[in-house]
């Protein structure tokens, strides 16, 4: 179970640097755009899926993890391990992008964190529900009992960039607790306080999509 | 069969609300660009033909499930379950963009309804009906009898993005009955008097192709 | 036979429309971008290898079947077949751009047909040659017998988006004779004296490739 | 053996030709953007993986092939054959992509050459270590006893996308010793002085992804 946790620590730890890393030294007049962003995240998820991936399943993502415990897929056991290498392994991932920013003559503080953009609380929770159901509803049904096992890893990146197409004007695109906790730590301030809605909104929006799975679209029955 | 009808609901909710919320979010100073807009529709396909698409196949079109329906691969009963579905799930994801829109501080009024933009009337039937020929030609022969079910979902979003593309600057790119009728409700005024030719268009462009595909491409039989 | 030629009048109608009519739609000011034009033209094979190409293989290219012609992979009866197929498609595909662009009153003239640009002939003679060289190599390894069937309408769609990366900015990239053909012919003048090297590089590389293919990679051996 | 040999000479040529090649002709004010140049690598090793890979597994990077042979999947004589392979390829690669530049009336004297960009020796170093754990991390598992050997040239082509995406902006992404030699060769200067980096760093995180592969994510243990 440890290798499980060392996975997902490896796991987040990609998606984290190579993702908000993407997004911050990509900003500015030189920029890579919203689609080289969203890129940068769903590839992360596929190139970790077909590695790590068969030790823990590449979840690298609390609200996934608890969507697939509330199936009962893993453990209550399982999902502390999870979601501690998860943690730890976005924690570690800001620092180091961080630290490549400090080493750098590069003047960039941002860190990639979450925040609302033009929308209100309400609004950047409902967006990270929304796209935290449909992300979620791919994987529990993709690597369900009728899914396509082989296909998982493509298809869940692929669904990660889709979501970031829709949700980086919006809310910057969380649908992952982790994602949003690393940079926040290090950022503070705005992205602090609204950290709860990064953390509740895809948590919230997981569950949901792991019950309609089970219920309404037969995830967990051949 | 109304699982069938729930799914196709979600289906073409997702693809109306990310394809079009791309489309309205992404555009401006901003923008993500044509590429970017096509792959937001062409991902959602792929999102959900490996998730919903276990139940109900993820037609999520009408002009798609009317072209199933003319090789007989639906019932008539059937047919009406999934166009119910599709224009309910497309209605529903302009009504979710349009409340995101009034909730932010953002001053968009586009709801990514389709129009002919520098065609006439005739012109745009034409290339409407070209496009969605082509989509429904390659459901029809991926998903065949000597197609490759493990590659349709990608293999039919990607072709949306394609189709994208090309159709983005002629029409806004249709060829999807629900994904019109949903903006075009609630934009009213020239959408609302241009919406036939995205509704028959597609239709018209669909049934060619299932009948292509069946008597010269030999889509149905082995 | 008759079936197969059937097939490539619809893969390369589709192949040129799709590519060229991104290409040509796509310029200006409201650009598509490198990108998006390359992969206008590689999602288009992946289209048509997963459609038509259950028919005949999805050539789409007389430079293609030549090399598989050269392979003995078909005979000479379906090349003829092939080849006619090929160009008539490729022509009323050009013919179906310029009717659109007419009935539009967008004021471009501009076909997608292939030159030059900053090269000479010998110079763009070499870059096509190179190029369809590296096409027609991934064509006969991944088809051939220690190939990927499943994968190869895929990678062979990817690679091309590739290859139009490299030589869009050299000379449009043809590696197609089909492809330059049809807009040289409604293009006439600098396009029509300088279609040779889009004819003879693109079959020299196509035959160059199979023989390596064939003979230092073991194509055609289990 | 010789076999395997000339594969990885084609395959690295492709990958230096198309990947620094587009670098190279896509910058400037038509630039391709950050996300060509990423797919450019990219999809090369698709290409090459599905096809030469077929004869050598498609390592085309010195430091992929060093990480496998401290895994024990190939011996010290294909080491040899691989390394001296790859080095030619390219080498031949860039002269023939100067030779492109010198018959063209570009005014381009980039030759894709790697540099620290914003950052000193020792970040670059680190960066350099961290792109490369990651990438061959992907490829010991995804070719490993537990991996997918179908999907593996794809995964391993979008990781290389993704790679180029974060470090493009830090160091212009080398992660391959023989893509960095090649280029500093011709450009000499201070290309030829930083060089060093671009051996030593990928080969350090090549060798430490082989053993975290082996001793803790069981690559090579079924």
């Amino acid at each position: 179970m440890i290798k499980k946790g060392i996975a997902e620590f490896i796991g987040t730890f990609v998606l984290v640097l190579f993702g908000t890393g993407t997004a911050v030294l990509g900003g500015g007049i030189e920029g890579v755009g919203t689609l080289a962003i969203a890129m940068a995240f769903g590839l992360s998820i596929v190139a970790m899926a077909y590695s790590i991936g068969t030790i823990s399943g590449c979840h690298v993502n609390p609200a996934v993890s608890i969507g697939l415990f509330v199936n009962k897929r893993i453990s209550a056991m399982e999902l502390v391990y999870y979601l501690v290498g998860q943690v730890l392994g976005a924690i570690v991932a800001t620092a180091v992008l961080k630290s490549i920013l400090v080493a750098s003559d590069l003047s960039v503080s941002n860190l990639g964190q979450n925040g609302f953009g033009n929308l209100n609380a309400m609004g950047a929770f409902l967006v990270e529900c929304i796209l935290t159901f449909v992300f979620v509803l791919v994987i529990v049904m993709v690597t369900g009992k009728k899914g396509n096992p082989e296909f998982a890893g493509l298809v869940i990146g692929l669904t990660l960039v889709l979501i970031h197409l829709l949700g980086i004007p919006l809310t910057g695109t969380s649908v992952n607790p982790a994602r949003s906790i690393a940079p926040a730590i290090f950022a503070g301030g705005e992205a602090l306080s609204q950290l709860w809605v990064f953390i509740v909104g895809p948590i919230v929006g997981g569950v949901l999509a792991a019950v309609v799975g089970k219920f309404v679209l037969d995830s967990e029955v051949k």
